[in-house]
């Protein structure tokens, strides 16, 4: 049988989204769970909610608490961060491409580089260019890759995981998923972890 | 010099709270700080960001999966748990009697036992009879520490907590704060008690 999956479901515009995926495939690792990226959109989900915004620009109070604690996040974990100028900055581009990766070995790289642009290095992840270059700088053809994941016939997997998401409940990002189970937010990594690992040792090998 | 504190910021109405406050003094007496409990009330800070309800009514997604992970919670802290028939319930009341008590040594019983009576037992706690026999059960004298609780002089304690609350820029509950910073979540328990130790290793004895 196979064994048991973390499915790590993030937007590229989601700042807790960034502090989650700089540890999840160590965290993975570690504990013997093979990991699924899954790339979506909170867009939809939001305004599946009537808001028509980030929760952190809507409520003001809790935007302006994230943004501290990205900032003491980012000194725990040594990664770096300096605030965007613009937020929250279009992830379909991005993603389209996530999820013409999730396959290939350099995905992460690729997912982390991506966050690395938006949060640490204030550099617009919407645009072409920048994302051309992330993938050329990992090794491979960034024009054609991003020519790929935007065609008609790939277009369609983000829009599937977005439908997905709203399916399993999602209301905001990061979520882990393991064995039917969501786990919401940054801070629920362990728990995710924890889940999967009992899961595994209840299932017959 | 006064030793670093921990400030335990809680509306006895918060899902979240309880589950924080179950665990808050093992936490603060193994780091070896000293804990405050600061009780205040969600509701003004809600209205301040045009919320008229919990968030978790207002965004339905969210609560659903709050049930669900306070559940999973409750498993793993072993305390008990039943959705309340209400919720949230006022807890004015609850919250001007923990005024009162907050330099009491048997504050932190009051604090679980009235946590446990709301989310552990379905019980009423905006209820004087439920909170009285509460009282009465830690042995003490329930009606007349209501009395004193709701009496003119008293009453403003709460207000003030709660004034204090929004200027400290909290959003939501539970909170705590160590030397004028602001941890939010259940979740943030263990940040906030490293802030402190970290505080208390740099401050001059």
């Amino acid at each position: 049988m196979s064994p048991t999956m973390l499915e790590f479901w993030f937007d590229f515009a989601s700042s807790y989204s960034y502090v989650a995926a700089m540890q999840i495939e160590d965290l993975c690792r570690a504990a013997d769970i093979p990991l699924i990226w899954k790339p979506f959109l909170l867009g939809p989900i939001f305004e599946l909610q009537g808001l028509k915004d980030s929760p952190f620009n809507v409520y003001p109070r809790r935007g302006a608490y994230m943004w501290r604690d990205l900032e003491r996040l980012a000194h725990k974990y040594h990664f770096p961060f300096r605030r965007p100028t613009h937020f929250p900055r279009s992830s379909t581009l991005a993603a389209r491409v996530a999820c013409i990766l999730v396959d290939e070995p350099w995905c992460a790289d690729y997912v982390r580089r991506v966050f690395v642009a938006n949060f640490g290095d204030d550099e617009d992840i919407s645009s072409r260019e920048v994302l051309s270059e992330i993938i050329d700088g990992l090794g491979h053809p960034g024009a054609s890759i991003i020519d790929d994941a935007t065609s008609e016939s790939k277009r369609g997997l983000l829009r599937a995981n977005t439908s997905r998401a709203i399916e399993l409940g999602m209301f905001g990002a990061p979520n882990c998923v393991v064995d039917g189970e969501l786990f919401w937010g940054e801070e629920a990594l362990d728990d995710a972890i924890d889940w999967a690992r009992r899961v595994a040792l209840k299932a017959p090998s």
